[in-house]
């Protein structure tokens, strides 16, 4: 190897372009990264359960690789996917075609392709917030502007001011992005503010792009169709602006397989094959397999979860509002109680001292937005032993 | 569901962005199209083998997901991973750190995260052709302007002329887009060839951006520091404007398990992994397990594949040479033999006629660029009793 001897001008340093370098930096790692080589802290942080995927669906991985499913696959997608999706879609949300569903590699993967669908550089979004990260910074990427409806915080919890929301949708508006339920705040959008966004975007031809990858984990007296979330599928065409995305990870717990799929409109199939080639290619053969078998035999298995999650939902709110300073309420879906601490003016430190002085491993509310300041996520992915723990070890800390 | 009697405003019809439609699809699959439903059609058109991955590796997978590596991992990728790659970087391009190297889902996506860290809209992007579309399309989606550099077609294949390279490399330049050993050519790029290259972009500060995905099929006289085909990773320091990708997908036999890798700046790696957090997050948990097993333990597999594959280029350039109208040259690298056809000036016609009447798949030259026409693609990573039968039915097509 012959390396120069002299250094490359400090005129051109090796950093990526501005755009990419403003991009905001997850501040859950930030905090999960200061418990690093710390085995007794007790993680909350991140959005996955504690429980390995189900025995049946890794077995399904496997017998696909053992039966040699590792060549590349159609770009959207394995056939029998796709069809497994299209006919769980339906009976959630109304008719659905398999040429309306697309196989992506991750929820985040499709946000990505959805974005790359139809937003470029200098086009304004509106996002609601408190919102995770990813739906913010991805159209950055490719040069939009975002701006950002803040939820309002009150008695009832988090709630939208919809006119607030409609005024934001300027007509010159080339996309809302909407994540309902809501990471971090559990808020999800009720039907009638779903057909009052809808008509709206309809008469100015505003893109929805739709992450609805908790709707399974709802536990409001309002839902859907087929029993899960208010979706924007329950109510639109699918032939028009609304792209809706979707992963396996909440509800088959499947975070670590990086599977999703998108309901789009047929007219743009082509189009996202392209994208999808470009992106990834397509998800892993085997892991679309085992994606077949978690939609066609999974049911019984999420319907659990989601009962256990209730519970667990129910057992934190309750324990943390026995605390002196919490303001916590129940959320209507996802898995995350995001509740206010008194006197905190920076969650970011919060969450670093409750790591090193408490072992306990939270994401500050200010990684989802400036709105999330002074709250902390709690994600109750778990058993109730292990939120009791937590519980003891923040109510410990909050009496010194 | 309410669908409304109105159908949704033709003002306002759902289809993708402009810069999206006018991105070029595949040609090859619109041949392989053409094929669906014709099991007895060869195909050759795909880049990849017709051998399944190796079982040490389909093994490792399954029992990673067994053990329960079904959790998110680090955005960049497992320790294990990228400490097994950085060794390997090493033994064959010379030192090269851990906090080098990231893990990704696909040598696509590592080509996709180079174009975001480096290009946005109206940088302009120089690529040499004839190239697989990917290079080629990717800077697009970011809004940035690609300008092709064609290699010449002659007495000794392709070839590049390196002052024409120059001169498109003008000052306000971005990036230079390299895939070398080349799909679809096998042209690979001489060593004086990539030091003329580096020094031009070292002075004008323009980024490198190598496709060497294919290092390891590399057949020629002049082979690297590790014996692969010559790398910009040879000669160029690990702090300067240099980001190669690779893949699993070629050397191991893992095109469906969509699992690649980047060597980049050490300075970069934060912004990168935040961009790995946009798009995928991170490559599944148990299919980055069975990575290690590939690099640990796959060596002397890949040297026996590149062996079997030596062979069946020399076999199948013998057996095409004696076709009449043929004008085939052995490749220095990848796995295709990418021959002129005497007469051919739609050579997607041409390939999708011969899916249709000869039964034989083949890769459209047009699909490389307008310098492919005339030409059509062979991969040949197979056994040449297949590739005996492809060549039969194509002596007898062209003697109907």
């Amino acid at each position: 190897m012959s390396q120069p001897a002299v250094p490359p001008s400090a005129e051109f340093p090796a950093q990526a372009r501005a755009a990419v370098r403003q991009l905001r930096a997850s501040r859950i790692r930030e905090v999960a990264n200061a418990g690093i080589g710390r085995p007794d802290v007790l993680p909350f942080w991140f959005g996955e359960s504690d429980q390995v995927t189900p025995a049946f669906i890794r077995e399904a991985g496997s017998r696909a690789l053992e039966a040699g499913a590792t060549f590349y696959t159609h770009n959207l997608g394995i056939t029998a996917l796709r069809g497994a999706l299209a006919e769980y879609v339906s009976a959630l949300h109304g008719p659905t075609s398999v040429a309306q569903v697309a196989v992506t590699s991750s929820g985040d993967s499709g946000l990505m392709l959805a974005a790359q669908l139809v937003a470029g550089a200098g086009d304004r979004i509106v996002a609601v917030t408190p919102l995770w990260p990813n739906l913010v910074e991805i159209p950055k990427i490719l040069g939009a502007a975002v701006h950002t409806v803040s939820l309002d915080y009150g008695a009832d919890g988090w709630t939208l001011d919809l006119e607030r929301l409609l005024a934001a949708l300027t007509p010159d508006t080339r996309a809302l992005l909407i994540n309902s339920p809501n990471n971090p705040t559990g808020w999800t959008m009720p039907r009638a503010v779903q057909q009052a966004v809808l008509a709206h975007c309809r008469r100015h031809g505003i893109w929805i792009i739709a992450d609805e990858v908790y709707e399974r984990l709802y536990y409001g007296d309002e839902p859907g169709v087929g029993g899960a979330a208010p979706s924007f599928l329950d109510i639109a065409r699918r032939d028009e602006r609304v792209i809706c995305i979707n992963s396996f990870s909440k509800a088959w717990l499947m975070t670590g397989w990086r599977l999703g799929w998108m309901v789009l409109p047929e007219a743009m199939e082509g189009d996202l094959g392209k994208l999808i080639e470009y992106n990834t290619s397509c998800a892993p053969a085997f892991v679309q397999e085992a994606g077949v078998v978690a939609v066609r035999e999974g049911e019984a298995f999420t319907r659990d979860l989601v009962g256990r999650l209730r519970a667990a939902r129910d057992h934190l709110v309750g324990a943390l509002s026995a605390l002196p300073g919490v303001d916590a309420h129940a959320p209507d879906g996802a898995m995350y109680v995001f509740f206010r601490l008194a006197g905190t003016r920076d969650s970011l430190d919060l969450c670093k001292r409750l790591v090193r002085e408490a072992g306990l491993g939270l994401a500050p509310g200010s990684a989802f937005g400036d709105e999330g300041e002074g709250f902390v996520r709690w994600c109750y992915a778990c058993g109730t032993e292990r939120l009791d723990e937590g519980v003891r070890r923040l109510r410990d800390y909050l009496a010194r």
